[in-house]
């Protein structure tokens, strides 16, 4: 059994159900009928008008957002082990033309008020320096912690009183919701955010993930987006097959359905390793102590994970597990403290 | 009927069984099986050892490419109407952070050796002026025209002589081979290519095109890719469902098959419009002369198609039609000259 | 005697003296007092608010300019013989990230305003084709005419109608004013000029140009292009040596002066070669029609200068020169006509 | 008195002797007789052939030699406090296009060996992570502590055994060599470094900083830089000025003279200020523990200087300063103290 990465599941079948649902001649690139719902789409899912478009991956959706944050000489306020920090070979770099990140420490890869401010405070005013442009935090993090609404406007207050763009990374924005059981608007444009990684790809889909703005500017910024995106190389030629998993995930809730079975499988795992875990378990990944020799035996068991450092493991759980379908390692992880 | 773009078309039936057999959990990235069969398998198919990657879309596959062969103060030598440098939004300067490009006219958006050669020597060696470093053509043109292996073997002379990089853009590369009737290996690497932008949804695929390379800097200059990819964010979190489609392709001589069903329905239409045609028809695109007048009485009976400036049309075939299919249209462009 | 490139020519003895002048203690960057009096002193001269800023070359001036007016998406329209087209080595394309170049052919390197709006008029809106955002014209040119105050009003009717930036490379402004004899004002922002790259070095300074912004979006555009040109390693430590030259240019009309004298030498040279001039003198230069032979008996003679391709010669005079002191040179062209 | 920076000072007589010295037709850019020399003279210094190129500032001497070592997709490990991460306004960024900075702490700006091993650990060799490519250090750093050949060599080799390139921003390489008192070979290339930003104008120079490569890439490198230097609108027209400046700084050994000077009277404000270190003092800086109150009474004694942080201030000495004529404020600082 898979625990290494949602990146590893097969498809929800709604999603295999759209892509043959959109297997029809129409325009190309997206110019098509899907591609124009798209704007609709998610202005009802967060109460507000919102202009959205579809790239390819989260790592294009975080830097193309980015790119029409923050100009080539500014910063952005990140935490030291985001991903666009740590795990995507200086993409952000790539597409704001040599923007700086400014990496903050913080629990569970969580940013906080005080720290971004402190940050600012060290930065001069004058051309030497690089201004801080933006903020980029991810929800749920890297950790698998969430940021609540209240979490997230206190951000956005430092955000919009230092007047920084404010960026989500959201390859697991369901699994926040999910867990925080609020209104995605809550999370977002009512916090402050500008922009937002809307994850697909992790939670069911095939390719195609959506990047959001909102506000006043959110117009301007995505036909600037789109911009970066054709010259990014990321306007697909039948772009209907990715706006029609996107229109898929976000009807009838599938996004929350699906974030809501993984997480559930993540705390029956938890549960499993209630005396292991680094961090409380809130979205779809666990963070456990565990030894190598440990880590052999679940191994051996046929269980698949990373490890994490010395000592250590990540679990991801994912939209086609429950509760049932990982109760095996959850017994297994008790079954290491009873031995 | 849609004429108007080999975009527009649905996915062969094989594409479509290809991605639901692909629809299993394995590794992310570019680390499944299906992915690791690439460089094997267009091996085989140009008979020397190739190193393949998957790459979301033809811009990226070409700017990418170029990358890989030209430097920020380099220049790229190409064909004035070049898709490189008429239709990518100025991707290429993206990718290769700013490189020139260095476009020549020539009938059928076809270079020769002769205004290549004579571009070159316009080009002092001083510091203050851009040196060429790669050139880049299409095959079969943005004009639907093919080069021969002796012509791309006389363009590989002059980048031999001259020490530049040799790319191809092959969005259309199946309906020139299906058209030329050579080995692939001729048209490439035997005559002097060191990069192939191979396309396949222009083909009958969803997504994904294959990046090949070619000759003792293959090893090197993919593994360079596979940093540009993921730093452009063009590296899929589940890249099986992209190399599983270029596998289908390949398999079976599909891509040939379909391409010689679009060359085919082409020249159907060449036939009826045989006294219109502005270009010789060679792959699965015809430029036709037509008044606003005739344009718009063939789309009064349903056919779809772009304007070329005033007074031309571009008619563009695909997998999906054969000599049949496209009878209607043909009868309707005969029909205008009898009027 | 040297007219191979005002380049070559010692320094004004104005220009000596006012090093020599800011030779003590002060701030560093720009923060010293000769700096501080760059923008009242522009301001001065061209009877409008100036924001103005030193730079080190002419390179840095231009590409500065065109960084704040065209976005790396974008495109500027530019001679095909223009020096940022031909002669800095790309660096428009590094400092704008790749925006595109669009060269178009005119006599003598100037634009017309038809040639601009026929180009513009080939541009789809859609994002898969480079947007224009701004224009920039050399003046004096590349082949030493000089655009009038209505020829660059009317080049600043046709950007404004199409919402572009409009730029002037100056390198040789103070020839093309000393030859038209008007104000400033004039043939800039009265013309609908955003930024003008005001040369020194060529007419007698030693290292400094002046990069100028004028109307309303001036404070805020040189606000950035002083981000750039820190970034960019253009920011000098001691930059009262840069800013005093350019004032000591500027005051007691030196630039005239000097642009006078060059100018007449040029003259004076024209009459000597009035049967080979290929085009109009204006400002310093001379491009004219001249054997190998008779090329070298001249260098036989002492005088120095470059071919311009087969059968033809580049003169250019400089500011240490006048009608005296080039009259060797203008006897000895009219002694190869009597030969 | 100033302190705040030793880019306040005038020019060393030298330099302006070289200056005038320089004043007389040449051939442009870099094509002149002084230019031609510096190689030469640089090969004699360092003991060792030395490719060698004249810069504008400091920045562009670190950043172009920064593009010469690290690809667009790679890391540079540096001080948290380096003056490229700190004061460059993200230069180093905009001229690899984006390379990302690796900082790291470390006392006194200083990097240890252990620290950049432990660093480079941390790094995966798979695309997702960017892969150290160069080290950079300052020597003297930022603090005034210098490396010495030994330590300079352990670094050397921790950049050979991972294939890093190794660059020193000698800004203040002239102080760190009085200092030492080695020969500049020992703690340049035969302590493994690649390439050197030999500062001048902090030293007594008006404009333009050396730029040498070492070993066997040298030429290949320097090449390179100067179609950077092109590129980046630092190759000026009258490039013999700065030549002639930088061949007076090192003959007659005038570099280590004026360091010596600098050096010198940091000495005797050290001892007027022994009680107050905040790091040891090797070159020309002093970074001392003094209130606001204190502050502000140096200052009403007419003692310039800069704040650093709270509590602390920065003391910079220079050439044209001896331990005469910083003498009072050494007596200052002792008279701080008995109060």
């Amino acid at each position: 059994m898979h625990f290494f990465s949602d990146n590893a599941t097969p498809l929800s079948p709604q999603i295999m159900a759209a892509i043959a649902g959109a297997d029809r001649a129409d325009h190309g690139y997206d110019g098509d009928g899907w591609s124009a719902r798209l704007d609709g789409a998610f202005s009802d899912l967060f109460d507000t008008p919102v202009s959205a478009l579809w790239v390819s991956t989260g790592t294009a959706a975080n830097c193309i957002a980015l790119a029409t944050l923050c100009p080539p000489y500014g910063g952005v306020v990140c935490h030291e082990e985001a991903h666009i920090a740590v795990d995507e070979c200086g993409a952000p770099g790539f597409f704001t033309h040599g923007a700086t990140l400014m990496p903050l420490p913080g629990d569970g890869a969580k940013l906080t008020p005080g720290a971004v401010t402190d940050r600012l405070k060290t930065i001069r005013p004058d051309v030497h320096q690089v201004p801080a442009r933006a903020i980029s935090i991810t929800n749920a993090t890297e950790y698998g912690l969430t940021y609540s609404p209240d979490e997230v406007a206190a951000l956005g207050d430092v955000a919009k009183a230092n007047g920084l763009g404010f960026h989500m990374d959201g390859a697991r924005f369901a699994n926040a919701v999910a867990h925080l059981g609020c209104a995605p608007a809550d999370v977002t444009w009512r916090a402050g955010l500008d922009a937002l990684s809307f994850g697909c790809v992790k939670n069911g889909g095939m390719v195609g993930e959506a990047l959001l703005f909102f506000g006043e500017a959110a117009p301007a910024r995505a036909a600037e987006a789109k911009r970066w995106r054709k010259r990014s190389g990321h306007l697909f030629s039948k772009g209907r097959y990715l706006a029609a998993q996107i229109l898929a995930m976000i009807e009838d809730d599938l996004w929350l359905a699906n974030a809501r079975a993984a997480n559930g499988a993540a705390q029956t795992l938890a549960e499993g390793a209630s005396g292991r875990l680094m961090h409380p378990v809130q979205a779809n990944e666990l963070f456990i102590r565990l030894t190598a020799d440990e880590a052999a035996r679940l191994r051996a068991q046929g269980f698949d994970f990373y490890d994490w450092g010395e000592g250590a493991a990540r679990l991801v759980t994912n939209w086609s597990q429950d509760a049932h379908s990982v109760a095996p390692l959850a017994d297994a992880l008790r079954a290491l403290d009873r031995e």
